[in-house]
């Protein structure tokens, strides 16, 4: 069965050497309740949870999966209890407002242990993360009055939340759904339709679920324009909190899929089920797009969870495993072969999913820190600075760590020979398992139109060269020490390439918007590797000078990532010039 | 359930078009018996047998999958029916030699009829594939008598073929196998010994299976010098070709794996089992590597085949699929919304795919006509540069057409959305069922390591440079052509770029041996990359000046890869230039 370590001697250097979070709280009063001591007593015991509750049901998980009969869904044995134990020890409120009986941490903090569920059992992390996000729109949205009566019920894992957008018509496009909303004569509404992919839509874990679902008004508009957003609970509530009526609001099937096979996914079918108006009229999108934008940031770490415990299996098997001898003559004589990491290939395919997922949880951290300035600051324009450049990184997030993610399981993978395939040893269930993280939540080359589109062209660039200006400024700290003028001098360059580039898609796509989807995943993929390479830069000057071999190594690791890895944003900008012609040019009836 | 169409155009644009394969067959007096008219035919036959055999059970079988008990390995249902209708059309033989049934059909026929039954079902076309493959073996390597006897009952598909090479802790390096072999008084052997990942060890489609397996004398040498090549049938054949006694070679249980479900991969264990020489003692490897320079070539095709058939699929989701409005302005203004292919990210994960898919098929035919070549040319010189290609080209094909298939499966997911993770379209098991392409047979990492080791660096670059001398020589025929120019010039620079790398590995291996495998892979990728250059070159001197849109659209793809995947050649070339120093400076305690 596959291992798994949480990396807290990482998430402390990035947390605390290289983002210094003690400042950055003690500087937010509203974060002042923060500090590392309890964040590393906090990580501790997550690691625990992770490593000894969830990823022991990780591969059983897989084997078994959910079943549904006559409407009620079975989750895989053990997920009931882990979630009872997990859900008790207040693991779902972490990051939660304390009005509604969380614990009011940071991202920050809900970042790296996000990781370490995602890593241990992203199959079983799905059922509490929907409940949260569910809870996040409605805290922002709901009335207050719903808010008290179910977001400490949602926290404490009582009860859980789902989110319904799509339809079988009806996913990226959701201006064109179906379902209705149907105005009562008490104020609240008929909900009817049906919604697919719809995680957690059914099953055992908790004795409610609130649904939010997307739908229209009789007389909405027409498009993205007339949608409103309800809630809908699976069993109506009472005044006193406690559960009343079943609604008509149940699951028809479970998706048979090629991964996260604890997760129940689900076909829900709306019966003129009972359903609250959360926020404005016609302005749902707007509210789940809270939930969206949540949810979006921890699908990127859904990809850094599974690439880390990809890793460390990874590399365990290439110690462990004899296999042919050093080129440059044998390394264990004594043995009948040497260990698998003397050929210089497996240590390559190691460190590239290493230095992916050092710069991803960096990254993620950098991203958390400036979603925390959004929510905590006190000083509105800090706080409308991050939430343009949260606008700019949450699509970057959310693909660019789900590619490389996926890549680095494969990858991974590979180490093992013949027995990555074998469902055993559980290394191709983490390649199923990460699959659909480049998927949903708006898959990535609608993250990367989101990206092109909204937040680079649409802005003439404003955000980007607000983030590069902030590259520079850092850089800049970096010039005269020879020991970092490796990383000092790729990641000017990279922000050179990048800026030209921008320059050149936002004159393109001025002449023919089908440049910006054209240039997307390319251009995302070339910014992914320039935040890569600026958090690297963080990392190196974290390290440098400090005499421990924890230090030398991320150096090292700096230097891979430089030569090895960097290069790939030259020729992905080179492709991008081949524009939209390349691709347009071919008759509908060629494919 | 995912629908397949033979490619048959585009296989006889590349057959006919750009091989000329009329006027190859007429110059080789070994093949004058092969005509255009004759390959059409089978061709077309081939391709009902895909569409209308065996497709229809891909999907169920990797539903059902295979099972064993008390030993005894069922297929999935239609299995059994599929390979009785597909043998007794006389299929497996259709490449063999006709003294043994076989239709004496070349390469250049067998790697098209190849491409569609993997494309159609990879778990059922590893049966007959692992028969032809021990067949080839035995044809070379076996004493007449044996051959006589065993060699039609393989290619009339009542008896079965295996390689039994991998043992637990010997996988790559065969040299530290322990099965064991015991001379025996009537001058046959008893092999006794653990063998896994066997493929086809034990299933219930013919009469008899014939196991060749790699195990050591008792005074053997040690390492790969010290093994042997032993015939083992499950049962014993009496003279008169009916069958004898069981032997002790039987299989313990099947792997539970990631995909290829449909085929039943063993653990095999030989217990006392009595085991035929074949060849000489102690040149087992040898042998046996007549088997696996062909399998590597197949493996390339699976890759192919499996992104053929995800691509048709994606196409026709593409097309069908209503979501979204051109960024110019509504495609189909009377529907609720234009197809995806009015979305240019959409279109270049198509196209990316496709112009994998033609370049794959068209290197896949250029390095089955050189095959063919040192079989059947009757000029000694021309049959020794053949060779030389071929082991040139051989780890190419099987691994840039493996990884680049793999990734063309995952993109053609992409296209689906959500309903790409979904089991029931059918697209998550072309990726499952590619991936084990890229490691069997050697994993993709040895192949890379073969290529730059063996048959780059150790003859100095001499391989290469011919290789070039012929690009070189065919690409002056492009030149003047302004239409040709876009191929011309990239082709070129193309070539000019592997020249440098090639000779700069070759001095760095001369100090650091480690330098070979720490380059292996991206070589590798970027010289296939030249190699599909050169492909897309031949297809466009072929399409150029015709009046068809068929044709027109082939140079339009060619456009689209030189100038949107082509880049990669650079920057994989910039990557291995970081050399081995940047993963053997870590201590292994690192990992």
């Amino acid at each position: 069965m596959p291992i798994y370590k949480a990396p807290l001697r990482d998430m402390r250097f990035v947390l605390n050497e290289v983002f210094n979070a003690d400042a950055f709280w003690q500087s937010n009063p509203a974060l002042s309740h923060v500090d590392s001591d309890t964040v590393s007593a906090i990580l501790e015991e997550m690691a625990k949870v992770s490593e000894n509750v969830l990823a022991p049901i990780n591969r059983s998980g897989d084997e078994e999966g959910c079943s549904i009969e006559n409407g009620v869904v079975t989750t895989p044995k053990g997920f009931k209890e882990a979630f009872k134990q997990y859900a008790e020890a207040g693991w779902i409120g972490l990051g939660a407002d304390e009005q509604f009986g969380g614990q009011g941490m940071p991202k920050m903090v809900t970042v790296m242990t996000d990781e370490m569920i995602f890593a241990a059992n992203p199959s079983f992390t799905l059922y509490p993360l929907l409940s949260i996000g569910a809870a996040m729109a409605m805290a922002q949205h709901a009335t207050p009055e719903i808010n008290a009566m179910y977001l400490p019920k949602m926290y404490s894992g009582e009860w859980a939340g789902t989110m319904c957008l799509t339809e079988p018509h009806s996913g990226t496009d959701l201006g064109i759904i179906r379902t209705k909303a149907e105005p009562l004569a008490d104020g609240s509404y008929a909900i009817s339709g049906t919604k697919i992919f719809i995680t957690g839509g059914e099953h055992d874990l908790t004795e409610n679920i609130v649904h939010l679902v997307l739908a229209k008004l009789p007389d909405a508009p027409a498009g993205s324009r007339g949608i409103s957003l309800f809630l809908v609970p699976k069993f109506l509530v009472n005044e006193d909190g406690s559960l009343g009526a079943r609604n008509p609001a149940a699951a028809g099937s479970i998706e048979h899929k090629m991964g996260i096979k604890g997760s129940a996914t689900c076909v829900m079918n709306f019966d003129s089920a009972k359903g609250f108006l959360i926020g404005k009229v016609n302005q749902g999108l707007a509210a789940m797009f809270v939930m969206m934008n949540y949810e979006r940031l921890s699908m990127g770490i859904q990809g850094l969870g599974a690439s880390e415990a990809a890793y460390q299996n990874a590399a365990a098997y290439a110690r462990d495993r004899l296999q042919g001898r050093s080129a440059t003559g044998a390394k264990m004589p004594e043995k009948m072969a040497d260990s698998l990491l003397v050929h210089p290939d497996v240590r390559r395919m190691l460190l590239r999913v290493r230095a992916h997922n050092e710069a991803a949880r960096c990254f993620a951290m950098y991203a958390a820190q400036i979603l925390d300035q959004t929510k905590y600051s006190d000083d509105p324009a800090v706080s409308q600075a991050a939430a343009d450049r949260v606008a700019l990184l949450t699509p970057v997030v959310k693909a660019y760590l789900t590619d490389k993610g996926f890549d680095a399981c494969v990858e991974a993978q590979q180490v093992f020979g013949g027995h990555g395939f074998i469902r055993e040893w559980g290394m191709e269930q983490y390649v199923r398992d990460t699959r659909i993280a480049q998927i949903y939540e708006g898959t990535n080359g609608v993250q990367a139109q989101d990206l092109m589109g909204r937040k680079v062209a649409k802005n003439n660039g404003v955000f980007v060269a607000s983030f590069i200006a902030e590259i520079r400024d850092f850089n800049a700290t970096l010039a005269g020490d020879a020991n970092l003028a490796f990383i000092h001098n790729a990641l000017e360059q990279a922000a050179k390439e990048i800026e030209v580039a921008t320059q050149w898609v936002i004159e393109q796509a001025n002449r023919n918007p089908d440049e910006i989807n054209a240039a997307a995943v390319d251009y995302l993929h070339a910014f992914g590797l320039l935040c890569y390479a600026y958090m690297w830069a963080k990392m190196s000057k974290a390290a440098v000078g400090k005499d421990d071999v924890f230090y030398a190594d991320k150096l090292r690791l700096a230097q891979f990532f430089t030569t090895r890895m960097l290069p790939e944003l030259t020729s992905r900008l080179a492709s991008l010039k081949s524009g939209s012609d390349a691709v347009m040019n071919f008759e509908m009836s060629y494919f």
